[in-house]
Protein backbone atom coordinates (compact mmCIF):
# COMPACT_ATOMS: atom_id res chain seq x y z
CA UNK A 1 0.00 0.00 0.00
CA UNK A 2 1.42 3.46 -0.98
CA UNK A 3 2.01 5.49 1.85
CA UNK A 4 -0.12 8.74 2.21
CA UNK A 5 1.45 11.86 3.10
CA UNK A 6 0.57 15.18 3.09
CA UNK A 7 1.93 18.54 4.03
CA UNK A 8 0.91 21.10 6.00
CA UNK A 9 3.01 24.49 5.62
CA UNK A 10 2.08 27.74 7.30
CA UNK A 11 3.29 30.77 6.65
CA UNK A 12 3.23 33.21 8.77
CA UNK A 13 6.18 35.87 10.54
CA UNK A 14 4.69 35.85 13.51
CA UNK A 15 3.49 32.09 14.33
CA UNK A 16 7.41 31.41 12.79
CA UNK A 17 8.50 33.77 15.55
CA UNK A 18 7.53 32.01 18.59
CA UNK A 19 5.06 35.24 18.98
CA UNK A 20 1.90 32.99 18.54
CA UNK A 21 0.95 29.66 18.76
CA UNK A 22 0.28 27.61 15.33
CA UNK A 23 -3.55 27.28 15.29
CA UNK A 24 -4.46 27.03 12.08
CA UNK A 25 -1.89 24.45 11.24
CA UNK A 26 -3.17 22.66 13.86
CA UNK A 27 -6.28 22.88 12.94
CA UNK A 28 -6.07 21.56 9.39
CA UNK A 29 -4.53 18.55 10.72
CA UNK A 30 -7.07 17.92 12.96
CA UNK A 31 -9.31 18.35 9.88
CA UNK A 32 -7.81 16.15 7.74
CA UNK A 33 -7.90 13.24 10.93
CA UNK A 34 -11.69 13.99 10.58
CA UNK A 35 -12.08 13.72 7.06
CA UNK A 36 -9.64 10.76 5.88
CA UNK A 37 -10.52 7.07 6.99
CA UNK A 38 -7.37 5.90 4.99
CA UNK A 39 -4.15 6.32 7.70
CA UNK A 40 -1.77 9.09 7.00
CA UNK A 41 1.48 10.80 7.93
CA UNK A 42 1.15 14.83 8.32
CA UNK A 43 4.61 16.67 7.00
CA UNK A 44 4.24 19.61 8.82
CA UNK A 45 6.12 23.35 8.76
CA UNK A 46 5.61 26.71 9.69
CA UNK A 47 7.86 29.36 7.94
CA UNK A 48 7.81 32.76 7.97
CA UNK A 49 6.35 34.65 5.06
CA UNK A 50 9.56 34.77 2.69
CA UNK A 51 8.82 33.94 -0.68
CA UNK A 52 11.92 31.93 -1.51
CA UNK A 53 11.23 29.84 1.67
CA UNK A 54 8.03 29.07 0.75
CA UNK A 55 8.87 28.07 -2.58
CA UNK A 56 11.94 25.94 -1.33
CA UNK A 57 9.48 24.41 1.74
CA UNK A 58 7.18 23.53 -1.25
CA UNK A 59 9.50 21.67 -3.52
CA UNK A 60 11.08 19.64 -0.76
CA UNK A 61 7.54 18.41 0.46
CA UNK A 62 6.70 17.34 -3.34
CA UNK A 63 10.16 16.14 -4.57
CA UNK A 64 11.57 14.86 -1.57
CA UNK A 65 8.92 13.94 0.73
CA UNK A 66 6.34 12.83 -1.67
CA UNK A 67 3.64 14.47 -0.52
CA UNK A 68 0.16 13.91 -2.65
CA UNK A 69 -1.23 16.78 -1.33
CA UNK A 70 0.15 19.91 0.27
CA UNK A 71 -1.81 22.48 2.15
CA UNK A 72 -0.76 26.34 2.87
CA UNK A 73 -2.20 28.61 5.13
CA UNK A 74 -1.36 32.27 5.49
CA UNK A 75 0.38 34.83 3.59
CA UNK A 76 -2.52 34.95 0.64
CA UNK A 77 -3.87 38.64 1.84
CA UNK A 78 -2.70 41.72 -0.32
CA UNK A 79 -0.61 42.71 2.47
CA UNK A 80 3.13 43.84 1.51
CA UNK A 81 4.51 40.77 3.12
CA UNK A 82 1.88 38.22 1.53
CA UNK A 83 3.40 35.94 -1.53
CA UNK A 84 2.58 32.72 -0.48
CA UNK A 85 -0.04 32.57 -4.00
CA UNK A 86 3.20 33.92 -6.07
CA UNK A 87 5.36 31.31 -4.20
CA UNK A 88 2.49 28.67 -5.48
CA UNK A 89 2.66 29.86 -8.60
CA UNK A 90 6.40 29.84 -9.34
CA UNK A 91 6.95 26.36 -8.45
CA UNK A 92 3.57 24.52 -9.74
CA UNK A 93 3.77 23.55 -13.84
CA UNK A 94 -0.24 24.04 -13.54
CA UNK A 95 -2.64 26.08 -12.27
CA UNK A 96 -6.10 24.95 -10.71
CA UNK A 97 -8.39 28.00 -10.81
CA UNK A 98 -11.32 26.61 -10.00
CA UNK A 99 -9.97 25.91 -6.38
CA UNK A 100 -9.55 29.83 -5.46
CA UNK A 101 -13.00 30.81 -7.15
CA UNK A 102 -14.81 28.41 -5.13
CA UNK A 103 -13.12 29.28 -1.64
CA UNK A 104 -13.90 32.69 -2.23
CA UNK A 105 -17.40 32.32 -3.33
CA UNK A 106 -17.89 30.22 0.35
CA UNK A 107 -16.10 32.76 2.11
CA UNK A 108 -18.49 35.75 0.86
CA UNK A 109 -20.98 33.92 2.17
CA UNK A 110 -19.47 34.76 5.46
CA UNK A 111 -17.29 38.53 5.05
CA UNK A 112 -17.27 40.91 1.97
CA UNK A 113 -13.54 41.00 2.34
CA UNK A 114 -13.24 37.00 1.15
CA UNK A 115 -12.32 39.15 -1.88
CA UNK A 116 -9.33 40.14 -0.97
CA UNK A 117 -7.49 36.84 -0.67
CA UNK A 118 -5.70 35.63 -3.25
CA UNK A 119 -6.01 31.66 -2.60
CA UNK A 120 -4.84 29.42 -5.80
CA UNK A 121 -4.11 26.05 -6.23
CA UNK A 122 -1.64 24.39 -8.51
CA UNK A 123 0.43 20.63 -9.84
CA UNK A 124 3.68 20.47 -9.50
CA UNK A 125 4.68 16.89 -10.56
CA UNK A 126 2.24 14.47 -8.42
CA UNK A 127 1.52 16.81 -5.69
CA UNK A 128 -1.77 19.13 -5.37
CA UNK A 129 -1.03 22.40 -3.58
CA UNK A 130 -3.68 24.00 -2.21
CA UNK A 131 -4.12 27.83 -0.61
CA UNK A 132 -5.78 27.85 2.64
CA UNK A 133 -6.77 31.11 4.44
CA UNK A 134 -5.13 32.04 7.79
CA UNK A 135 -8.35 32.01 10.02
CA UNK A 136 -9.34 28.22 11.47
CA UNK A 137 -13.14 29.21 10.99
CA UNK A 138 -12.19 30.41 7.28
CA UNK A 139 -9.54 27.29 6.96
CA UNK A 140 -12.77 24.96 7.76
CA UNK A 141 -15.30 25.94 5.69
CA UNK A 142 -12.78 26.52 2.76
CA UNK A 143 -11.63 22.84 3.42
CA UNK A 144 -15.61 21.26 3.21
CA UNK A 145 -16.13 23.13 0.26
CA UNK A 146 -13.04 21.99 -1.96
CA UNK A 147 -11.87 18.88 -0.31
CA UNK A 148 -14.90 16.54 -2.02
CA UNK A 149 -12.97 16.96 -5.04
CA UNK A 150 -9.08 16.01 -4.07
CA UNK A 151 -9.25 12.45 -3.54
CA UNK A 152 -10.11 12.25 -7.23
CA UNK A 153 -7.72 14.77 -8.00
CA UNK A 154 -4.64 12.71 -6.54
CA UNK A 155 -6.65 9.86 -8.87
CA UNK A 156 -5.76 11.63 -12.17
CA UNK A 157 -2.27 12.56 -10.33
CA UNK A 158 -2.01 8.83 -10.05
CA UNK A 159 -1.16 9.22 -6.06
CA UNK A 160 -2.81 7.22 -3.41
CA UNK A 161 -6.27 6.43 -3.46
CA UNK A 162 -7.64 8.32 -0.75
CA UNK A 163 -10.92 7.15 1.23
CA UNK A 164 -12.91 9.42 3.80
CA UNK A 165 -15.36 9.34 6.87
CA UNK A 166 -18.57 9.50 4.71
CA UNK A 167 -20.89 10.63 6.98
CA UNK A 168 -18.44 13.90 7.25
CA UNK A 169 -16.69 14.27 4.08
CA UNK A 170 -18.14 12.62 0.34
CA UNK A 171 -15.66 12.41 -1.84
CA UNK A 172 -16.61 12.40 -5.51
CA UNK A 173 -15.22 10.56 -8.12
CA UNK A 174 -16.83 10.36 -11.84
CA UNK A 175 -17.93 7.35 -13.46
CA UNK A 176 -15.48 6.58 -16.20
CA UNK B 1 -22.09 37.77 -47.08
CA UNK B 2 -19.12 36.82 -44.82
CA UNK B 3 -18.47 33.18 -44.79
CA UNK B 4 -18.64 31.81 -41.48
CA UNK B 5 -16.25 29.07 -40.07
CA UNK B 6 -16.18 27.87 -36.79
CA UNK B 7 -13.10 25.26 -35.48
CA UNK B 8 -13.98 22.13 -33.48
CA UNK B 9 -10.68 20.88 -32.62
CA UNK B 10 -10.73 17.53 -29.86
CA UNK B 11 -7.76 16.64 -27.94
CA UNK B 12 -7.67 13.58 -26.99
CA UNK B 13 -4.44 10.73 -27.42
CA UNK B 14 -6.75 7.94 -27.35
CA UNK B 15 -9.21 9.78 -30.15
CA UNK B 16 -6.68 10.75 -32.14
CA UNK B 17 -5.07 6.86 -32.44
CA UNK B 18 -9.17 5.68 -32.76
CA UNK B 19 -9.49 4.02 -29.75
CA UNK B 20 -12.48 5.17 -29.38
CA UNK B 21 -14.89 7.19 -31.84
CA UNK B 22 -14.86 11.12 -31.21
CA UNK B 23 -18.19 11.69 -29.49
CA UNK B 24 -17.17 14.91 -27.82
CA UNK B 25 -16.51 17.28 -30.95
CA UNK B 26 -19.25 15.21 -33.35
CA UNK B 27 -21.81 16.80 -29.80
CA UNK B 28 -20.57 20.21 -30.41
CA UNK B 29 -21.03 20.52 -34.24
CA UNK B 30 -24.43 19.16 -33.89
CA UNK B 31 -25.46 21.57 -30.61
CA UNK B 32 -24.06 24.68 -32.76
CA UNK B 33 -25.81 23.34 -35.78
CA UNK B 34 -29.08 23.18 -32.99
CA UNK B 35 -28.29 26.92 -31.87
CA UNK B 36 -27.18 28.69 -35.39
CA UNK B 37 -29.67 29.97 -37.79
CA UNK B 38 -26.58 31.25 -39.89
CA UNK B 39 -25.10 28.68 -42.56
CA UNK B 40 -21.55 27.46 -40.55
CA UNK B 41 -18.66 25.69 -41.88
CA UNK B 42 -16.86 23.57 -39.52
CA UNK B 43 -13.32 23.31 -39.94
CA UNK B 44 -13.07 20.07 -37.44
CA UNK B 45 -9.66 18.26 -36.26
CA UNK B 46 -8.51 15.78 -34.32
CA UNK B 47 -5.28 15.66 -32.55
CA UNK B 48 -3.49 13.90 -29.32
CA UNK B 49 -2.42 16.24 -26.17
CA UNK B 50 1.03 17.44 -27.11
CA UNK B 51 0.79 21.15 -26.30
CA UNK B 52 3.12 21.88 -29.83
CA UNK B 53 0.07 20.27 -31.88
CA UNK B 54 -2.56 22.27 -29.89
CA UNK B 55 -1.02 25.44 -30.26
CA UNK B 56 -0.23 24.62 -33.95
CA UNK B 57 -3.63 23.69 -34.80
CA UNK B 58 -5.02 26.56 -32.96
CA UNK B 59 -3.22 29.03 -35.03
CA UNK B 60 -3.99 27.47 -38.01
CA UNK B 61 -7.68 27.49 -37.82
CA UNK B 62 -7.35 31.52 -36.89
CA UNK B 63 -4.73 32.59 -38.83
CA UNK B 64 -5.31 30.45 -41.82
CA UNK B 65 -9.00 29.09 -41.78
CA UNK B 66 -10.15 32.77 -40.69
CA UNK B 67 -12.49 30.75 -38.17
CA UNK B 68 -14.03 33.34 -36.29
CA UNK B 69 -14.80 30.97 -33.19
CA UNK B 70 -12.63 27.82 -32.10
CA UNK B 71 -13.71 25.69 -29.69
CA UNK B 72 -11.86 23.19 -28.15
CA UNK B 73 -13.00 19.64 -26.19
CA UNK B 74 -10.74 17.58 -23.96
CA UNK B 75 -7.02 17.80 -22.05
CA UNK B 76 -8.36 20.39 -19.61
CA UNK B 77 -8.33 18.42 -15.93
CA UNK B 78 -5.48 18.17 -14.14
CA UNK B 79 -3.91 14.50 -15.56
CA UNK B 80 -0.11 15.07 -17.12
CA UNK B 81 -1.22 14.66 -20.31
CA UNK B 82 -3.89 17.77 -19.73
CA UNK B 83 -2.58 20.81 -21.36
CA UNK B 84 -4.77 22.30 -23.48
CA UNK B 85 -5.37 25.28 -21.26
CA UNK B 86 -1.56 26.38 -21.40
CA UNK B 87 -1.45 25.82 -25.47
CA UNK B 88 -4.77 28.26 -25.88
CA UNK B 89 -3.14 30.80 -23.49
CA UNK B 90 -0.21 30.57 -25.79
CA UNK B 91 -1.65 31.60 -28.77
CA UNK B 92 -3.99 34.24 -27.04
CA UNK B 93 -3.36 37.86 -26.72
CA UNK B 94 -6.08 38.26 -24.48
CA UNK B 95 -7.54 35.89 -21.94
CA UNK B 96 -11.38 36.02 -21.08
CA UNK B 97 -11.01 34.80 -17.44
CA UNK B 98 -15.42 34.57 -17.24
CA UNK B 99 -15.57 31.95 -19.47
CA UNK B 100 -14.02 29.58 -17.35
CA UNK B 101 -15.28 30.94 -13.99
CA UNK B 102 -18.84 30.99 -15.61
CA UNK B 103 -18.05 27.19 -16.59
CA UNK B 104 -16.93 25.85 -13.69
CA UNK B 105 -19.44 27.38 -11.68
CA UNK B 106 -22.07 25.81 -13.89
CA UNK B 107 -20.51 22.28 -14.07
CA UNK B 108 -20.31 22.91 -9.80
CA UNK B 109 -24.25 22.62 -9.84
CA UNK B 110 -24.21 18.92 -11.45
CA UNK B 111 -20.56 17.44 -9.51
CA UNK B 112 -17.97 19.26 -6.92
CA UNK B 113 -14.93 17.93 -8.94
CA UNK B 114 -15.91 20.45 -11.72
CA UNK B 115 -13.36 22.66 -9.93
CA UNK B 116 -10.56 20.63 -11.52
CA UNK B 117 -11.26 21.54 -14.72
CA UNK B 118 -8.96 24.51 -15.79
CA UNK B 119 -10.55 25.32 -18.92
CA UNK B 120 -10.66 29.07 -20.31
CA UNK B 121 -10.72 30.92 -23.15
CA UNK B 122 -9.15 33.72 -24.82
CA UNK B 123 -8.62 35.80 -28.18
CA UNK B 124 -5.76 35.24 -30.72
CA UNK B 125 -6.59 38.08 -33.53
CA UNK B 126 -10.47 37.85 -34.84
CA UNK B 127 -10.72 34.18 -33.17
CA UNK B 128 -12.60 33.91 -29.94
CA UNK B 129 -10.89 30.39 -28.29
CA UNK B 130 -12.92 28.71 -25.65
CA UNK B 131 -11.95 25.58 -24.11
CA UNK B 132 -14.72 23.27 -22.90
CA UNK B 133 -15.13 20.02 -20.98
CA UNK B 134 -14.94 16.21 -22.16
CA UNK B 135 -17.81 14.96 -21.95
CA UNK B 136 -20.66 15.72 -24.03
CA UNK B 137 -23.37 16.08 -21.08
CA UNK B 138 -20.96 18.80 -20.09
CA UNK B 139 -20.41 20.23 -23.45
CA UNK B 140 -23.95 20.82 -23.44
CA UNK B 141 -23.95 22.64 -20.10
CA UNK B 142 -21.37 24.97 -20.78
CA UNK B 143 -22.12 26.03 -24.09
CA UNK B 144 -25.43 26.36 -23.13
CA UNK B 145 -24.53 28.69 -20.12
CA UNK B 146 -22.04 30.52 -22.27
CA UNK B 147 -23.00 31.20 -26.03
CA UNK B 148 -25.72 33.88 -25.31
CA UNK B 149 -22.75 36.07 -24.94
CA UNK B 150 -20.59 34.65 -28.10
CA UNK B 151 -22.16 36.72 -30.97
CA UNK B 152 -21.94 39.84 -29.36
CA UNK B 153 -17.86 39.23 -28.66
CA UNK B 154 -17.55 38.49 -32.37
CA UNK B 155 -19.20 41.54 -33.55
CA UNK B 156 -16.63 43.19 -30.91
CA UNK B 157 -13.83 41.24 -33.11
CA UNK B 158 -15.29 42.39 -36.49
CA UNK B 159 -16.43 38.96 -37.05
CA UNK B 160 -19.18 37.82 -38.97
CA UNK B 161 -22.76 38.30 -37.35
CA UNK B 162 -24.16 35.34 -36.22
CA UNK B 163 -28.09 34.56 -35.66
CA UNK B 164 -29.36 31.58 -33.49
CA UNK B 165 -33.00 29.67 -33.53
CA UNK B 166 -33.72 31.93 -30.05
CA UNK B 167 -36.56 29.72 -29.04
CA UNK B 168 -32.98 27.29 -28.49
CA UNK B 169 -30.45 29.84 -27.48
CA UNK B 170 -30.72 33.19 -26.95
CA UNK B 171 -27.83 35.47 -28.13
CA UNK B 172 -27.59 38.88 -26.14
CA UNK B 173 -26.28 41.83 -27.80
CA UNK B 174 -26.28 45.34 -25.29
CA UNK B 175 -27.70 48.15 -26.93
CA UNK B 176 -25.18 50.66 -27.46
CA UNK C 1 -4.18 63.07 8.91
CA UNK C 2 -3.56 61.81 5.73
CA UNK C 3 -4.56 63.11 2.71
CA UNK C 4 -6.84 60.85 1.04
CA UNK C 5 -6.00 60.86 -3.06
CA UNK C 6 -7.86 58.41 -4.98
CA UNK C 7 -7.17 58.46 -8.92
CA UNK C 8 -9.73 58.07 -11.40
CA UNK C 9 -9.02 56.91 -14.65
CA UNK C 10 -11.04 57.36 -17.96
CA UNK C 11 -9.71 54.93 -21.03
CA UNK C 12 -11.74 55.84 -23.73
CA UNK C 13 -10.26 57.14 -27.52
CA UNK C 14 -13.41 59.05 -28.25
CA UNK C 15 -13.92 60.06 -24.43
CA UNK C 16 -10.68 61.57 -25.03
CA UNK C 17 -10.75 62.94 -27.77
CA UNK C 18 -13.88 64.97 -27.19
CA UNK C 19 -16.37 62.49 -29.42
CA UNK C 20 -18.10 62.43 -26.10
CA UNK C 21 -18.94 63.39 -22.26
CA UNK C 22 -16.67 61.12 -20.21
CA UNK C 23 -19.88 60.38 -18.21
CA UNK C 24 -17.98 57.34 -16.82
CA UNK C 25 -15.39 59.37 -14.53
CA UNK C 26 -18.11 61.64 -13.64
CA UNK C 27 -20.30 58.92 -12.62
CA UNK C 28 -17.34 57.10 -10.49
CA UNK C 29 -16.44 60.36 -8.89
CA UNK C 30 -20.40 61.46 -7.78
CA UNK C 31 -20.39 57.83 -6.50
CA UNK C 32 -17.25 57.91 -4.37
CA UNK C 33 -18.42 61.32 -3.28
CA UNK C 34 -21.80 59.41 -1.82
CA UNK C 35 -19.65 56.64 -0.10
CA UNK C 36 -16.93 58.41 1.73
CA UNK C 37 -17.39 60.57 4.82
CA UNK C 38 -13.78 61.24 4.87
CA UNK C 39 -12.91 64.44 3.27
CA UNK C 40 -11.33 62.90 -0.32
CA UNK C 41 -9.01 64.59 -3.28
CA UNK C 42 -9.69 63.13 -6.91
CA UNK C 43 -6.69 62.78 -9.01
CA UNK C 44 -8.80 62.34 -12.59
CA UNK C 45 -7.40 62.18 -16.10
CA UNK C 46 -9.42 60.83 -19.75
CA UNK C 47 -6.86 59.26 -22.10
CA UNK C 48 -7.02 57.03 -24.96
CA UNK C 49 -6.94 52.89 -25.23
CA UNK C 50 -2.83 53.36 -25.49
CA UNK C 51 -1.27 50.52 -22.86
CA UNK C 52 1.90 52.45 -22.50
CA UNK C 53 -0.21 55.72 -21.56
CA UNK C 54 -2.98 53.52 -19.37
CA UNK C 55 0.87 51.82 -17.76
CA UNK C 56 2.51 55.30 -17.28
CA UNK C 57 -0.96 57.26 -16.04
CA UNK C 58 -1.34 53.98 -13.47
CA UNK C 59 2.49 54.72 -12.16
CA UNK C 60 1.87 58.48 -12.02
CA UNK C 61 -1.44 58.37 -10.17
CA UNK C 62 0.37 55.57 -7.32
CA UNK C 63 4.11 56.66 -7.18
CA UNK C 64 4.24 60.21 -7.55
CA UNK C 65 0.73 61.14 -6.84
CA UNK C 66 0.06 58.65 -3.89
CA UNK C 67 -2.95 57.49 -4.19
CA UNK C 68 -4.66 54.58 -1.89
CA UNK C 69 -6.99 53.26 -4.49
CA UNK C 70 -6.92 54.25 -8.70
CA UNK C 71 -10.03 53.34 -10.53
CA UNK C 72 -10.61 52.85 -14.39
CA UNK C 73 -13.28 52.47 -16.16
CA UNK C 74 -13.26 51.39 -19.81
CA UNK C 75 -11.29 49.12 -21.88
CA UNK C 76 -12.18 45.68 -20.38
CA UNK C 77 -13.81 44.25 -23.24
CA UNK C 78 -12.42 41.70 -25.90
CA UNK C 79 -11.81 44.64 -28.96
CA UNK C 80 -8.72 44.80 -30.36
CA UNK C 81 -7.89 48.61 -28.34
CA UNK C 82 -9.08 47.45 -25.20
CA UNK C 83 -5.95 46.90 -23.28
CA UNK C 84 -6.51 47.80 -19.43
CA UNK C 85 -6.15 44.66 -17.76
CA UNK C 86 -2.77 44.07 -19.61
CA UNK C 87 -1.67 47.75 -18.38
CA UNK C 88 -3.28 47.02 -15.17
CA UNK C 89 -1.56 43.65 -14.56
CA UNK C 90 1.64 45.16 -16.45
CA UNK C 91 2.43 47.69 -13.69
CA UNK C 92 1.08 45.73 -10.52
CA UNK C 93 2.84 43.81 -7.86
CA UNK C 94 0.13 41.68 -6.93
CA UNK C 95 -2.56 40.32 -8.62
CA UNK C 96 -6.51 40.37 -6.29
CA UNK C 97 -8.33 37.95 -8.61
CA UNK C 98 -11.42 37.85 -6.48
CA UNK C 99 -12.30 41.74 -8.12
CA UNK C 100 -13.19 40.86 -11.33
CA UNK C 101 -14.89 37.04 -10.79
CA UNK C 102 -17.23 39.18 -7.88
CA UNK C 103 -18.23 42.00 -10.49
CA UNK C 104 -18.60 39.73 -13.81
CA UNK C 105 -20.86 37.62 -11.24
CA UNK C 106 -22.56 40.58 -10.34
CA UNK C 107 -23.17 42.33 -13.91
CA UNK C 108 -24.37 38.31 -14.98
CA UNK C 109 -27.06 38.99 -13.44
CA UNK C 110 -28.06 41.78 -15.25
CA UNK C 111 -26.36 40.57 -18.86
CA UNK C 112 -25.18 37.10 -19.85
CA UNK C 113 -22.41 39.59 -22.02
CA UNK C 114 -20.95 40.07 -18.29
CA UNK C 115 -18.59 37.05 -19.13
CA UNK C 116 -16.87 39.25 -21.91
CA UNK C 117 -15.27 41.80 -19.15
CA UNK C 118 -11.62 40.96 -18.47
CA UNK C 119 -11.74 43.43 -15.40
CA UNK C 120 -9.06 42.35 -12.74
CA UNK C 121 -7.69 44.26 -9.75
CA UNK C 122 -3.94 44.36 -8.52
CA UNK C 123 -1.62 46.26 -5.60
CA UNK C 124 1.23 48.37 -7.09
CA UNK C 125 3.31 49.25 -3.46
CA UNK C 126 0.47 51.22 -1.28
CA UNK C 127 -2.34 51.79 -4.09
CA UNK C 128 -5.03 48.95 -4.74
CA UNK C 129 -6.41 49.42 -8.51
CA UNK C 130 -9.62 47.95 -9.65
CA UNK C 131 -11.24 47.84 -13.45
CA UNK C 132 -14.79 49.04 -13.45
CA UNK C 133 -16.67 48.56 -16.56
CA UNK C 134 -17.49 51.30 -18.88
CA UNK C 135 -21.14 51.83 -18.55
CA UNK C 136 -22.40 54.23 -15.62
CA UNK C 137 -25.46 51.46 -14.78
CA UNK C 138 -22.93 48.82 -14.34
CA UNK C 139 -20.36 51.27 -12.77
CA UNK C 140 -22.56 51.71 -9.75
CA UNK C 141 -23.56 47.79 -9.55
CA UNK C 142 -19.64 46.49 -9.36
CA UNK C 143 -18.48 49.39 -6.98
CA UNK C 144 -21.68 48.13 -4.29
CA UNK C 145 -20.44 44.51 -4.70
CA UNK C 146 -16.90 45.05 -4.67
CA UNK C 147 -16.36 48.49 -2.30
CA UNK C 148 -17.28 47.13 1.36
CA UNK C 149 -13.83 45.45 0.94
CA UNK C 150 -11.75 48.41 -0.30
CA UNK C 151 -11.37 50.01 2.94
CA UNK C 152 -9.68 47.21 4.95
CA UNK C 153 -7.69 46.41 1.78
CA UNK C 154 -6.41 49.96 2.36
CA UNK C 155 -5.64 49.38 5.71
CA UNK C 156 -3.84 46.58 4.94
CA UNK C 157 -1.32 48.27 2.85
CA UNK C 158 -1.15 51.02 5.71
CA UNK C 159 -3.12 53.69 3.42
CA UNK C 160 -5.29 55.95 5.15
CA UNK C 161 -8.27 55.60 7.28
CA UNK C 162 -11.37 55.27 5.22
CA UNK C 163 -14.95 56.20 6.24
CA UNK C 164 -17.83 55.76 4.78
CA UNK C 165 -21.76 56.78 4.98
CA UNK C 166 -22.90 53.61 6.22
CA UNK C 167 -26.45 54.31 5.36
CA UNK C 168 -25.37 54.00 1.66
CA UNK C 169 -22.44 51.42 1.89
CA UNK C 170 -20.71 49.46 4.97
CA UNK C 171 -17.29 49.14 4.64
CA UNK C 172 -16.49 45.64 6.90
CA UNK C 173 -13.17 45.25 9.09
CA UNK C 174 -12.39 42.00 10.26
CA UNK C 175 -11.71 41.73 13.81
CA UNK C 176 -8.25 41.13 14.84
Amino acid sequence: MTEIKIGILTVSDRASAGVYEDLSGKAIIATLDEYLSSPWQSVYRVIPDEQALIEASLKQMADEEGCCLIVTTGGTGPALRDVTPEATEAVCEKMMPGFGELMRQVSLKYVPTAILSRQTAGIRGKSLMINLPGKPKSIRECLDAVFPAVPYCIDLLEGPFLTCHEEIIKPFRPKA
